[in-house]
């Protein structure tokens, strides 16, 4: 009977199995990334990953799975998204949702006083893939994250730099950076009588008109979510209230404002005081719109929240978002360690770039690249693949990205049009005769001249050309 | 009883929770990166990408679910190892376990010809970890892999050449690769009499020649597996075969070889005889130990094969490993592309590589660096804050790697401690008086020497001692 166990076991596999029968799939909401979309990616991390070195951050990574009990709670209506694992014995796991959460349980687990780290990985939701307005369900998210005690307002202001930098940086387009204070928020709600219990579904809705008009906002704060009318008319008149940091911070400073004599509000507006005051000094405060309509939906915001969206038509939708909370790590530990941070929806970021790349291609009429190959080893003839080896293995000795055809014979043709297809800039070239002389043929493609070297000076002929277009 | 569900919701969220309940636990088998350790990890992995693009081979990413039939029947008893995502509704999902059936599954679904990839990306194991000899549920693999009809042996000779260049540019110690031939194996079981049905189990058995003794070997083979013990028998004097490769190949191409006269052990021998010869022009030969002792267990395996293992006592096991796996591919589509390659055990390399540096950094008394920060902005006295975040600002527009600490008033001492034990070569440093003359100090914390420059050329002179310092 384990022989009939071991039978049982591999008709299921085969019938299991989709070998040859089909044609195979990628999960749904999945993707692969193409060599040509590889090459960008690559591009955009290196871009990121330079300001956040820049400005100090330590790199981190943790699992891509978590003990479900450490998603659990975090993330309000959203917890339906998470993917759970199957229970093979053992714990029961889920994927991460978002680098947040787990940077949180990393920093209560090593019991980290102080961190500022960034963190480049993909997270996981099980929504509604939207593939063509590049929602999916894998996706990457740059985090960059500062934790523990310092002066106040100091690592907003550069969670918030750090921000514009990467955004100006990639060059994607023109933005601002929609900017509000939880505390603010729910002092207005407060001041407008929303009974406390209703503060998070009330923020629900405010945070839809970026895409809603108000009456659809107002219909789902009183029909759906019951709240008096009165109250839902008094809001109306504060989330209208956007625009420059400073002038509007001065009003609603002001005496005649609706947050005049509001203990908690008051303590917000003075900690946006400070904050603007920061980002002034680094250079940052231009791209802030203060918007008292940014709500936010995530539970653990309790301070500062913000969100970078596309200015125009042609690009909408945000772009990074984040804010402080300083109780998440508690929920883990028991012990707060406040925190701040931005998450950069990197996948929107692609897109543009794939889509500037090939417009920059097809206008200077060149390839978009998938390799970094320098030059092409090729020859003239029978038998001389072994000397094409050789040749390549020198270049790759010092350093030279170098291929050749692994045929016994290809043709010039062939070996020239792969050479321009793949958008290799230089060819060695060589037969017999060459080899005889001592010397190889060294040819620049974009300028279309072709040089005899000896091959003894091949390596150093090659650099000084390299280096010369590189320049 | 909407309501009451939702209450059902949150009381077993509540349950479920481990908010300030406990300390926080990461999955069994899985383990965060400390930005010490993703420090070293960044630089292997980019001293592994520099090889793999001198190659000119692209860059591939796919998801880390794949539907699970796609793995279905690939991994022979290592099945049951797979992680499987729970069915939430929808697509049954599973973990990759390893890079190979996700890349083979690329070139079906994307109907690709011919194809040089590298993908360093995890991988997911439900085995019982053993963390302290560095087996993880969770670990990075580096593969690299060429899928087309090339001609014969000429990728297999690549891509042993590229293994060779990467653990001779990681520095890790010195190490061989074993290698065999499917064909040949089969042939010498075929010639000892084992039963084409008994190939696989047998070769399992011969592959744990590494860590055990024949007479246990010979065990496994005679009362495990059922095969005749004159068979095992013999085996034995095959599996001692072992040794420069063009040598014992000479001795197997004999007439007085016991493969003399088998067809398909002749086809192997010839196929070795192609790869040595580039191998030899490639300069790789060299590294190189022919063993018929090798079997490696996977299913897909067509060709050679072949396993990098350290030499001598103190680094023991296997660092890489790969193949010829022409069928895989035709598993998925039903049309056959060929191809070959290697995976690269990272884990082992970032633990050789972790103690390396450690062990540099306590003899030339540094510290093992987390940031790349070049410079710490300091001042001496209170209100000097928006101060130091101006000329901060000022060094990060101008790419200089600077951090500043976000108190109002840091005392020197405080400031001098940080940048000494992240071991940040300058410090910018100054008071009001220095404000007050329009200078400012730098301070090489190497040299020990501190001299003032005017603050407009506080840039230019960062970027001189900087350069100098890299230089």
């Amino acid at each position: 009977s384990k022989e009939l166990g071991e039978l049982v076991g591999k008709v299921k596999e085969a019938l299991e199995s989709n070998a040859a029968r089909r044609k195979p799939k990628i999960a749904k909401g999945a993707r692969d990334f193409m060599p040509e979309q590889m090459a960008i990616r690559e591009k955009a991390f290196a871009t990121i990953t330079a300001v956040f070195k820049r400005h100090g951050a330590v790199s981190l990574d943790t699992p891509v799975f978590e003990l479900r009990e450490t998603l659990t709670g975090k993330y309000g209506e959203d917890s339906k998204l998470i993917y759970d694992l199957a229970d093979q014995g053992g714990e029961i796991l889920s994927l991460r949702y978002d680098l947040t959460v787990p940077f949180a349980r990393y920093v209560a687990m090593h019991n980290i006083a102080k961190m500022k780290r960034y963190h480049i990985a993909r997270v996981y939701r099980r929504d509604q893939p939207q593939m063509a307005r590049g929602r999916y369900r894998e996706f990457y998210q740059c985090d960059f994250d500062i934790a523990g005690e310092y002066a106040p307002m100091v690592p907003d202001a550069e969670v918030l730099k750090v921000s514009t930098e990467i955004l100006d940086d990639l060059k994607i387009g023109d933005y601002e950076i929609k900017l509000n204070h939880r505390k603010l928020l729910d002092a207005m709600l407060d001041i407008c009588g929303v009974p406390a219990e209703k503060f998070r579904p009330i923020c629900s809705a405010i945070d839809k008109l970026d895409k809603e008009d108000w009456a659809d906002v107002r219909a789902e704060m009183v029909d759906d979510k019951g709240l008096a009318p009165e109250a839902a008319d008094k809001i109306e008149p504060f989330v209208r209230l956007k625009g420059e940091p400073l002038a509007l911070l001065q009003e609603l400073q002001g005496p005649s404002s609706g947050f005049s004599g509001h203990a908690a509000a008051q303590e917000a507006l003075a900690d946006l005081a400070l904050l603007f005051e920061y980002l002034g000094a680094m250079g940052a405060l231009k791209r802030i719109s203060f918007d008292l309509s940014l709500a936010r939906g995530l539970d653990y915001y309790t301070g500062v929240i913000y969100e970078a969206v596309f200015k125009g038509a042609s690009q909408v939708g945000s772009i990074a978002a984040g804010g402080r909370y300083d109780g998440l790590v508690g929920m883990f530990s028991g012990k707060n360690v406040p925190a701040v941070g931005v998450s950069l929806g990197i996948e929107r970021v692609f897109a543009i770039m794939e889509e500037q790349a090939r417009a920059e291609a097809e206008r200077a009429k060149t390839t978009l690249r998938k390799t970094q190959t320098e030059v092409l080893v090729a020859s003239i003839g029978p038998n001389l693949l072994i000397k094409r080896m050789e040749l390549c293995t020198r270049l790759w000795e010092a350093g030279v990205k170098a291929e050749f055809l692994a045929q016994p014979k290809p043709n010039m043709d062939k070996q020239l049009t792969y050479a321009l297809e793949e958008g290799i800039p230089f060819m060695v070239i060589f037969g017999e005769t060459e080899l005889a002389q001592g010397i190889v043929a060294i040819k620049d493609l974009k300028a279309g001249v072709q040089e005899n070297v000896k091959e003894g000076e091949l390596v150093a002929e090659l650099r000084k050309r390299l280096s010369t277009q590189q320049a």
